[in-house]
């Protein structure tokens, strides 16, 4: 049977600390449903790597990710002296342009054992996905700044959009929320108030809408539906957005469950022609790196995801979805009654935590 | 002694049931605290007048409002077969534009009575002021598409920012939060994503900040800015945002505190060269529109700030200030124990609520 290559990116910060969580949760997984995975560690794209060689990553990265299933990724951006747009811009968002990772899905649900920051929320009232636009839109570095340095100074930032962009990533939306129960889609936008792109979103969004006419479309604009994630969470289902509203309501959500520390994500390419990443939402967290207390479990669901989107494809080896399934019940029961780090309240160390999961694979 | 005219503008939707109750209150204020206050009412800036005349505003509009001292304005934008950019654009965005109301102050407080949907939360946890630039920034319609209606279709959006935009709206920000108790200022950006206007928003911060060394500063990434609005609301003070990420917040945040009906605003030209407005944060809300049953106090205490700014003026008549406390207050006994509307778990009317929040006055 076919086996499975994982690029395996520690990057900066927590994301030392959590990676081998992920990675041990993984092994304990494999060996259970006899997936045959191996991993390649990459000590570049993190800030230490770049402070050594003035380089993010070394010139032939892609070709030699290019061979990978997938991409495990930990956290990039720390320590603060590497500017983002050398951090960033030179690794996770140049995977996902260059890999055409159009997808960011990131779920949000309320575990039992959580305690929510919402009132009177139970487990059950929040358990949506946010599909956010990855590789275009409001994440550019075009423009530029004229009588820059003066009085007189004025900036522009343009966003850029395509139809193959918004298209691709709405028809997701769309088959996400026909495969679900509820068959609801939210489209975020703000047509009132950014008056070329969003207009123009929100037609695409209908056309496209129009080979699913079983799906309920409700179009908020982003302000209001942040306000509604807090007052009203149960009402979401799947919810489509741009890059920027994507990267925005994705905290937001996660943020309503809890913790930032259990929010997984798929960077995917779902045409399976360069390999898709998966990573926690949160970042290096500075504060607390070094410390070992951080949360792996945000780490250890993206590995999760990454074995169900991975078993998805037509060649794939039986067992992922299983897998998948059987690290999302350990998480489960961990967080009912295991061993918890700071954010939730617990005292218990990365390790402990990744141990707890992995043992009950 | 000096007397004030204001415009009345009652616009659509729940803007012409909450509009009465503010002029009620304000006239409560008015005689005991024996200020000259005259209303002027106007018709248009609705789109009831734009179905009658095929524009919102007739063309004399800014020689009309230009010699009064303040419009007191509800909502526009219904019914939703008159487009935004005719709605919006030709009433409210051009007040704020051509008006220069620079400032969209928006306070965020939690009150006593109001049920909190974030779990543990009492009064005093939240109270911070939203100030939002209100002309410039990511609300244009600079840009185009190209290869329009085809599969290639490309859509450029402009934001545009100036140093003369920037640096005013920064600094009322670090004045007011100089003028605060905790001398503290969260500045939204998404610098690490947005890679020419926000690392440039950044920049004007560290160099209008450099006036204020008293102030602490906490540049905070507008997706996890959302996060810590729900998780840590008792950490802001005072927050300022570009014209998107304001709106944003400024809805997000009285979510926090229960219910937008309560968000008033005041989008301010502190210069004074023209009139400041006052509106609610809510929009015309077409769903509860006629029935009589919304909340008037976001209307109400944007008629207290109202006075408040007005009363700062260095000509102004005494009393303003102490009509605005006696305002707020009287909002204060209401919510503690009055009659409250639908959106607070209450059956009162709109009346009900504007008519026992003008008797304690
Ligand atoms: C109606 C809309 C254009 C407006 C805005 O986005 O500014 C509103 O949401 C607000 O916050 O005043
Ligand atoms: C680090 C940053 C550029 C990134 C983003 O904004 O996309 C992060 O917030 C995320 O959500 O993955």
């Amino acid at each position: 049977t076919r086996s499975f290559k994982i690029a395996a990116i520690a990057g900066d910060g927590i994301g030392k600390e959590v990676l081998p969580e992920g990675l041990k949760v993984l092994a304990a997984a494999a060996r259970r449903f006899d997936i045959d995975i191996e991993f390649v560690h990459f000590e570049w794209a993190s800030c230490d790597y770049y402070l050594k060689t003035g380089d993010m990553m070394p010139p032939d990265w892609k070709a030699q990710l290019s061979g990978m299933d997938a991409i495990y990724f930990g956290a990039v951006g720390w320590p603060a002296t590497v500017p983002d747009h050398i951090s960033l811009w030179g690794s996770l968002l140049k995977f996902r342009r260059e890999f055409d990772q159009y997808i960011n899905l990131r779920p949000v649900r309320l575990f039992e054992g959580v305690p929510c920051p919402l009132a009177n929320r139970k487990p059950g009232d929040i358990d949506f996905y946010v599909v956010r636009e990855n590789t275009e839109g409001e994440y550019t570095n075009l423009g530029g700044i004229m009588f820059a340095g003066t009085e007189r100074e004025v900036v522009i930032q343009e966003s850029v959009f395509s139809r193959h962009g918004a298209d691709r990533v709405l028809k997701y939306a769309f088959e996400l929320a026909r495969a679900r129960a509820r068959k609801h889609l939210t489209v975020a936008t703000k047509s009132n108030g950014i008056a070329i792109s969003m207009p123009w979103w929100d037609g695409r969004a209908d056309a496209v809408g129009a080979d699913y006419p079983e799906i309920t479309v409700d179009k908020q604009h982003i302000d209001i539906l942040t306000a509604r994630f807090v007052l009203q969470p149960q009402r979401f289902d799947v919810v489509v957005a741009s890059n920027l509203f994507g990267d925005i309501l994705s905290d937001l959500g996660p943020a309503c469950t809890g913790t930032i520390g259990l929010a997984p994500s798929g960077n995917l390419n779902p045409d399976r022609t360069f390999p898709s990443l998966f990573e926690p939402v949160h970042g290096s967290a500075p504060d607390i790196a070094g410390k070992g207390i951080a949360n792996p479990i945000a780490m250890i669901w993206s590995g999760a995801m990454m074995l169900g989107f991975l078993g998805d494809a037509p060649d794939a080896p039986r067992g992922c979805r299983e897998a998948h399934d059987a690290i999302v019940a350990a998480i489960e029961e961990v967080l009912r009654s295991g061993p918890r780090t700071g954010d939730l309240g617990g005292k218990a160390t990365t390790v402990e935590v990744g141990d707890a999961i992995a043992g009950l694979i």
